[in-house]
C-alpha cells in the first residue's frame, strides 16, 4: 500500500494512493462496517484503521489486512462518495509521518560516499537528529533561507518503525519496520560545519522533505536491492543502490534498539550515496527554484522546488 | 510555581507542589469555576488550565494567573479533596515534561568546562539532540545498562519553551519561556565518543532525568545568577553559577529560533560546568548505587540513584 496523509483544508488524515484516487482509509472501513452490519463502526474504526497514519502503522498487519479490505469495499460500492474517494488533484498530499518521536539519520552509510569524502570505512554507524520542525511534503517547497548559503541534497532510503522496539535482533528486526519512503536529507553546510556537532545545520525547517508515501512492507520484501537515484534539474547527480548500505536496516533495528527505545512512527533514514554538491569538484549547491528530484525502486519519486523563503517568515505561514 | 507531573494509577496529570501538597490544577480549576456557577467548567478548565503541562505551559502568563487563583481556592474550599488536594508521599513526580517535541542540548557553554576540555571560547554554541526516551523523573533511576563502561554526569540548567518561537530577537526571548528546570544530561563517554557525533552516547534510555519540578518564569526574574552544584554521593564534582555561561538564555532563544521553529514543551538544556567525571585526572565513572544530586538556586534539588540494569528490561517495564 502506498500510505500517505492528506490534506483537505483543515483535516489531514491517511489514505491509501490507488491510481489517481485517495482512499481515506478510516472513513471506507467504517463504511465497508456498517455495511456489514457492525455495531459501534466507527469506535471499532478508530481503533483497527485510524485516520493518524502513525496510529494506524503501530496496528501492523492486522490494520494493513483490514485496510486492504476496505480499499477494496471502497472501490466497489463507494466510488462516487467524496469522502471516501478522493482525486488526488482536489486535495494536498503531505508528508506520509508528520510528528515522528524521532528522526535519526545515518551518516557515511555508502561505500562510495565514505571514500569520497575521504574516510573510512566505519565499525559502528554515525548517527544523528533531525527533528520533525524539518519535515515538508512531496508538494512543499524546499525553504531557502538566508541563514545559508550552501544549501546541499542527500537522497536518503528511509524506513518507519511500526511497534515499540528495545534490544531487538537482526533477525527480527523487519517484524518492527512498517514500511519504506524517501527522505531529502537537506543539509545546510556551513551550518553542518560551524562546530563539530552537525544538528545546527541538519534541522532547519523544511530541511527533510518525506514521500511521495510510505510503501508498506508486503510491497518490498527485500529492502537491500533498490536503486537510489538523485537528479537536480534533471541533472543526475547520486546513484546508487540500498546493496551498498555499509549498514542495512536489520543491522541498524538492532544497533539502535540497543541504545533506545524506538516508537511507532520513528523515522531512520539511512544515509545517502555519494555525489553529494559539497563533495563535487567544483562544488555545487542548491539555488532558488532548482528542481530535486529523488528516485528509489519500487517505492517512487520525491521531487520538490528549492524556494528562497524571507528569514521572518515562519514554516506554516 | 513549582509545576509536576504527578502519576496515581495510569493517571499522569499536572500538579502544583506547595509545601508537601500536590495539587491537581485542572480539577482544582473545575472546583472553582464551579463554584463561581461557570458552566460548562470542564471544558473551560480544559482550554484555560489543561492536565497536560505542555498544553498548560502553552497557555502563557493567562493560564498560570488562573492557576494560581485555583491553587488559592482549594487550599481554602478543597483542602479534603483527595482529588485536588493529594500528599507527594501518596503520588509518583514524574518529569515536569514528558514528551517533548525536542530536546537541544549546548555542549561546552561555561568557560571553566570549556577550559577543562582544552577549547577555545567558540563563536557559536554546539548544540546536539536528546531524544524523549531518555526522560525520567526525580523519583527514577538512571538505569546502568552492559552497553557502557563510562557512564558520566553532566548538572544542567534548562529552560522549557511556552510558545511557538521562529526567529526571535534576544530581547523578546523570555517572552517564550515557561520557566526553568534541573536536566542531567546522563552521558555514556565511550559511546559518545565512538564516532564524531556524540548522539548515540547521548540518548540511552533514562538518560535525562528531569525535574523535581518545572519553576514558572514569574519565581525566576533573572535566570543568569543562580549557583548549579552536582554532588556524587554528597560529594562535590561541578559547581558554577548561570552567571558564567557563555550563550545565555537570551542568545540561545535566539540563535535556536533562527535555525528552526520552536514549540511549546521544548526543552533546552544550556550545558554543564567543569568537573564532568571524564575530565578528572584520573577519570571517575558513575557505579551502581551512587547518587547524583543537582542543586541549582531558586530551582531546588534533583536527585537520582544509578542502578544496574539487564540490558533486555525496556524502561517502563
Amino acid at each position: 500500500m502506498k500510505l500517505v496523509n492528506y490534506r483537505l483544508g483543515e483535516s489531514v488524515r491517511a489514505a491509501a494512493i490507488v491510481g489517481e484516487q485517495v482512499i481515506d482509509l478510516n472513513h471506507a472501513y467504517v463504511a465497508m462496517l456498517e455495511a456489514q452490519g457492525q455495531a459501534r463502526a466507527e469506535k471499532v474504526a478508530e481503533a483497527l484503521v485510524p485516520a493518524n497514519t502513525i496510529e494506524f502503522v503501530e496496528g501492523g498487519d492486522k490494520s494493513l489486512e483490514e485496510a486492504y479490505k476496505a480499499i477494496e469495499f471502497a472501490q466497489t460500492n463507494e466510488a462516487n462518495n467524496p469522502k471516501i474517494v478522493l482525486n488526488q488533484e482536489d486535495v494536498k498530499i503531505e508528508a506520509p509521518i508528520l510528528k515522528p518521536n524521532k528522526i535519526i539519520c545515518v551518516g557515511h552509510n555508502y561505500r562510495e560516499h565514505i571514500l569520497e569524502m575521504k574516510r573510512e570505512l566505519p565499525p559502528y554507524p554515525v548517527i544523528f537528529a533531525k527533528f520533525n520542525n524539518a519535515i515538508i511534503g512531496p508538494e512543499d517547497d524546499i525553504p531557502y533561507s538566508p541563514i545559508t548559503e550552501k544549501l546541499d541534497y542527500e537522497a536518503e532510503f528511509t524506513f518507519v518503525i511500526s511497534k515499540q522496539a528495545k534490544n531487538v535482533s537482526k533477525e527480527e528486526a523487519l517484524d518492527y519496520v512498517a514500511g519504506y519512503t524517501i527522505v531529502n536529507d537537506v543539509t545546510a553546510r556551513d551550518l553542518q560545519r560551524r562546530t563539530l556537532q552537525w544538528l545546527q545545520g541538519k534541522t532547519l525547517d523544511g530541511s527533510a522533505p518525506m514521500g511521495p508515501w510510505l510503501v508498506t512492507k508486503d510491497e518490498i520484501p527485500n529492502p537491500h536491492e533498490l536503486e537510489v537515484v538523485l537528479t537536480v534539474n534533471g541533472e543526475e547527480r547520486q546513484r546508487s543502490n540500498t546493496a551498498n548500505l555499509v549498514f542495512d536496516v536489520n543491522y541498524l533495528v538492532e544497533f539502535l534498539s540497543n541504545i533506545m527505545t524506538l516508537e511507532p512512527g520513528d523515522v531512520i533514514c539511512t544515509g545517502t550515496p555519494g555525489g553529494v554538491g559539497v563533495a563535487r569538484d567544483p562544488q555545487v549547491f542548491l539555488q532558488d527554484e532548482d528542481i530535486v528530484r529523488i528516485e528509489i525502486d519500487k517505492i517512487g519519486a520525491l521531487e520538490n522546488k528549492v524556494k528562497s523563503v524571507n528569514a521572518a517568515v515562519k514554516v506554516g505561514e
